[in-house]
C-alpha cells in the first residue's frame, strides 16, 4: 500500500478476545468480573444530565485523581494520571519514555499488547523468559532497557512477582519500571506504595476487572509528578469521557463492594483450580481472576478450546511458544465454572 | 528530568480551553453546541444496563461504522473508523502515516493541536500562511509533505476552502490529505464523498459540535479501507466505550434533530456577526459555529478577553501570530450572544 509506513508493514495490531453477542454464552475469555458494578455506579450515571453530554469533560480528571491519591496516601493528584482504559496509559508510557530504536524489557510470556505497542513505536522488545514455574527471571534485573513492563500478577500465567523482586527491579533497572497491576485486587498484596517510593516506578491499575467497569474504559497510573507530567503532555486532552469519570469515581468510593466481589472471585478461583487439577490439568496457583490450565494430553489444548467454543463456552487460547498447551480461563461465578468443568469432563471422557 | 525523552523536553502539550465550573457562566470558548443532544441520546443511554458496564465494548464499533457508511453512501463499514473523539483519530493518522522526521503540511493559522501531535511524533510542521482574507494559499498545492491537514471549514478563522480547492489538493498532494470537517455541519457544503473518490483522502468528523456530544468523545474518519486498516492497527483495541457508541448511534439516527440545531446556530451566528461588525469588529464570514472577531483598537483583544472573563463570559484568545488581535467566539444561543454583545458594548463604551 502506497501510503504505508515501512514500520507498520509487518505489524498486525493487537487481537482482543472475542466479544460474542450470543445469548446464553458462557464468556470466560476476556477476564471480565462476573459480578455487576457497584449500584452506586448506575446511580452516578443516572444522575448525569444532558449538560454532561453537551459539554467537554474535565480534561484533567481532577476529582478522580484526587480520590485515587487519597485512597492510596499519595502526596497529591499530580502523582496520578487517568487513561481511556489502562491500554491508553501503557501506550502513553511507551510514547513518553521510549525513543524509537530503544529496547523495552518484559518477561515472556506476558500481556501481548506490550509487543504491539513497541512495534508501533519502532522500539525493540527484549524478552526475559519466565522460569519453569513461571517465576520472575533473574536476568530481568540486569536489563539495561529504556523501560520495563512488569505485569504483577502476570498475565496469562496468574503468577505474581514478589514485592521484594519488584522493589529490586525498581532499584536496579536504569529506566522506567511500569508495574502493571491490572489484576492486583485479586492478589494477596500490591505495590501501589512503590509509586511514591521509587522515582522510576509507574504503578498502573484498571477499573475493567475488579471494579466491573470494562465497558467504561478507565485506567489509572501513579508515579512521580515528573513522570506523570510527561504522560500528560502526550495524552489526548479529553481522553476520558464524562460518563467514565463519574462511573470510576463512584466505583472507587464503594471500595467495600469491590473488595467483596474480588473475594468471591478468589474463592471461586481456588475452587475451580481444584476441579481442573482433578481433571488432570496442571494449574499454577493464581493471584488473578483467571487460571492458566496447562494440558499436555489429547485432545490438544487448541482442540479443547475449539470444542468448548462450539458449546458456546468461550475461553482464551494463545497459539504461541510456552502457551500452545494451555487454556486461559477467566473465573466466572460458580455456575459458569461448573458448566465449564462439566463440558471439559465430557470432552475428556472422564 | 532524568527519564525524559529529548523530543519531549521542549513540548508543552496542547492547552485546551478552560472548562470552568462556575454556575451561570457564559461559556463561548470551546465551540460546544448551545442546544442539548437529541432526546434519543438520553433514551439510548438510559437503556444501557449493568452488562454494558461490566463487559468490554465492541472493539470495532461495528454498528456505528455501518450506520455512518449507510448515511454517506460509502461502500461499507471497512471505509470507516471510530475514535475516542476526533483528537484520537488525528493522532492515529500521524502515527499511522508519518515517519519521525517527515514533514506535515497545514495552513497557518489552523487547529493548534496538529503541531502538538507532530511535535510528539518527531515530525516537522510545514506551515502555509493563509492569505489576507484567510483564504487557502496556493503554495499548499505544491507541498511535498507526507501528510496534510486541511481544516475545512478552518479553525479558528471560520473560513472554508472550496470543494474545488479541496479536490485539487487531494489530486496534487503526494501523501495523505486529512480533511478535518469538525465544523462542517454548520457550513454550506461538505466533502464526505471525497473519502470514496480519492485514495489518499481521510475525511474526519466529530460528534462534539453539531451533535452536542462533546462529553461523550466520539469522532469518525472515512477513507479507503487500506488507510482505515492502518489506523485500526494503531488504535487502542477498546478505544470507544459502550456509552459513547450508543450515544453516537442514537444521535446519528436523529439526523433531522441535528440539522435543526445546526440551522438555529447558523442563524444566531449571522446575527451575532452583524452585531459584532456594528461594534467595529472585523469578522470574516463564518462557516462554523464560531466567529473570529478581529479587533485592532483599544482596549486590546487580549484585554477584552480578560475583562470578559472577569464578567464570567468565556471566549478564546490565542496569543500567537495573526491571532493576537482577535477573539474566537463560540456561537451560543441568542441570549448568550446578546449578553456577550452587551458586555462588549460596555467595555468599548459604545
Amino acid at each position: 500500500m502506497k501510503y504505508q509506513r515501512k514500520l507498520l508493514a509487518g505489524i498486525t495490531g493487537y487481537v482482543p478476545g472475542e466479544q460474542p453477542e450470543i445469548p446464553g454464552v458462557i464468556k470466560l475469555n476476556t477476564n471480565e468480573n462476573p459480578y455487576p458494578p457497584s449500584p452506586r455506579v448506575l446511580e452516578a450515571l443516572r444522575n448525569l444530565d444532558t449538560e454532561h453530554i453537551r459539554r467537554y469533560p474535565d480534561p484533567a480528571c481532577s476529582r478522580l485523581r484526587r480520590a485515587w491519591a487519597e485512597r492510596f496516601n499519595l502526596p497529591g493528584p499530580e502523582w496520578v494520571i487517568v487513561g481511556n482504559g489502562m491500554d491508553d496509559l501503557l501506550s502513553l508510557a511507551v510514547r513518553a519514555f521510549v525513543d524509537p530504536g530503544d529496547a523495552v524489557a518484559a518477561t515472556y510470556p506476558t500481556y501481548s499488547l506490550y509487543e504491539v505497542l513497541c512495534g508501533l513505536h519502532g522500539a525493540r522488545m527484549e524478552y526475559h523468559d519466565l522460569d519453569d514455574r513461571f517465576g520472575t527471571p533473574e536476568s530481568l534485573l540486569s536489563s539495561r532497557a529504556r523501560l520495563c513492563f512488569l505485569t504483577r500478577p502476570n498475565a496469562p500465567t496468574g503468577v505474581s512477582a514478589t514485592r521484594e523482586e519488584t522493589a529490586q527491579l525498581c532499584e536496579r533497572f536504569p529506566g522506567i519500571v511500569v508495574i502493571d497491576e491490572a489484576y492486583v485486587d485479586f492478589a494477596d498484596d500490591h505495590c501501589m506504595d512503590y509509586a511514591a517510593r521509587y522515582e522510576n516506578a509507574l504503578v498502573m491499575r484498571t477499573f475493567s476487572k475488579s471494579f466491573s467497569l470494562a465497558g467504561m474504559r478507565v485506567g489509572v497510573a501513579a508515579g512521580h509528578p515528573d513522570l506523570i507530567a510527561e504522560m500528560m503532555k502526550v495524552k489526548d486532552s479529553y481522553n476520558v469521557n464524562a460518563f467514565s469519570q463519574a462511573a470510576a469515581l463512584a466505583a472507587l468510593e464503594d471500595w467495600a463492594y469491590m473488595r467483596a466481589c474480588a473475594e468471591r472471585v478468589r474463592i471461586s478461583r481456588d475452587r475451580l483450580r481444584e476441579q481442573l487439577t482433578g481433571l488432570g490439568f496442571s494449574v499454577p496457583r493464581s493471584q488473578t481472576n483467571f487460571l492458566l490450565a496447562v494440558w499436555d494430553g489429547r485432545p490438544s489444548a487448541r482442540e479443547l478450546f475449539e470444542a468448548l467454543r462450539e458449546r458456546n463456552i468461550f475461553v482464551r487460547y494463545f497459539p504461541v511458544r510456552r502457551l500452545e498447551n494451555a487454556l486461559r480461563i477467566t473465573v466466572g461465578d460458580d455456575s459458569q465454572c461448573d458448566a465449564l468443568v462439566a463440558a471439559l469432563r465430557d470432552l475428556l471422557c472422564k
